[in-house]
């Protein structure tokens, strides 16, 4: 299995317009986009930095999982997400060597991506999810 | 002011060998280049991935930085760091907007390298570091 390429970093933040306008003013960057995912309990921003993507995550509710990553952890990184090729594949690989899968299946993301997430334990005590390149 | 791209992202992990050798099973992915960083109390490797970089820290000390994160946060993000095109002036501009500076002047890192950090404050909770383009 190869990962094709670390499709964004996915910052956790307590109110997004503030933390799209700290950014704009210190680093020049802004939204290209922006969606709320429901099922995620999340309004999501993406700014691209180059050829690289910040993702910006806020929680629609304070049952979301965002904001509990925010009442424990505080603003900071929440996951990094790679690009692979096929996603069935790459899950059977991690499984198969034992790596701790939150998705054992794969299931939809923002803009209608195949995605799953894989245990900090797996990657350096990071978050990661794998989004399948389309 | 203007980020040109995500140049890297670093993990912190404890052993450096025992960490490539677990990414190198899971996910395919070997270091591209491998070097001690003896001002920073770390070994660093970099691992290529696609158009992007993971670089992961392994401290040479129980007193450097990277062995008191790993102490306090245990495994996982330890920074991330965007390439600039002129690092006087991305410094210059985030004092003028009172963005918290850890290194208020450039300073050498990996490969010879002029970097400079961002206090986690200024980045949605994250250690932020800048590196000139060469």
């Amino acid at each position: 299995m190869l990962l094709l390429n670390l499709d964004h970093v996915a910052l956790a933040v307590r109110d997004l317009d503030e933390a799209l306008d700290r950014f704009a003013r210190l680093y020049g960057v802004t939204a290209a986009s922006r969606e709320v995912v429901a099922s995620e309990g999340v309004e999501e921003a993406m700014i691209l930095v180059g050829g690289s993507q910040v993702q910006l995550l806020a929680p629609l509710s304070p049952d979301s999982p965002v904001a509990r990553f925010l009442e424990r952890r505080g603003e900071g990184i929440h996951h990094l997400a790679f690009a692979v090729p096929d996603l069935d594949a790459a899950l059977a690989h991690l499984a198969a060597e034992g790596a701790e899968l939150v998705d054992a299946e794969p299931r939809r993301g923002g803009g209608g991506s195949r995605i799953a997430f894989v245990h900090p334990r797996t990657f350096g005590g990071t978050l990661t999810e794998l989004v399948e390149s389309t």
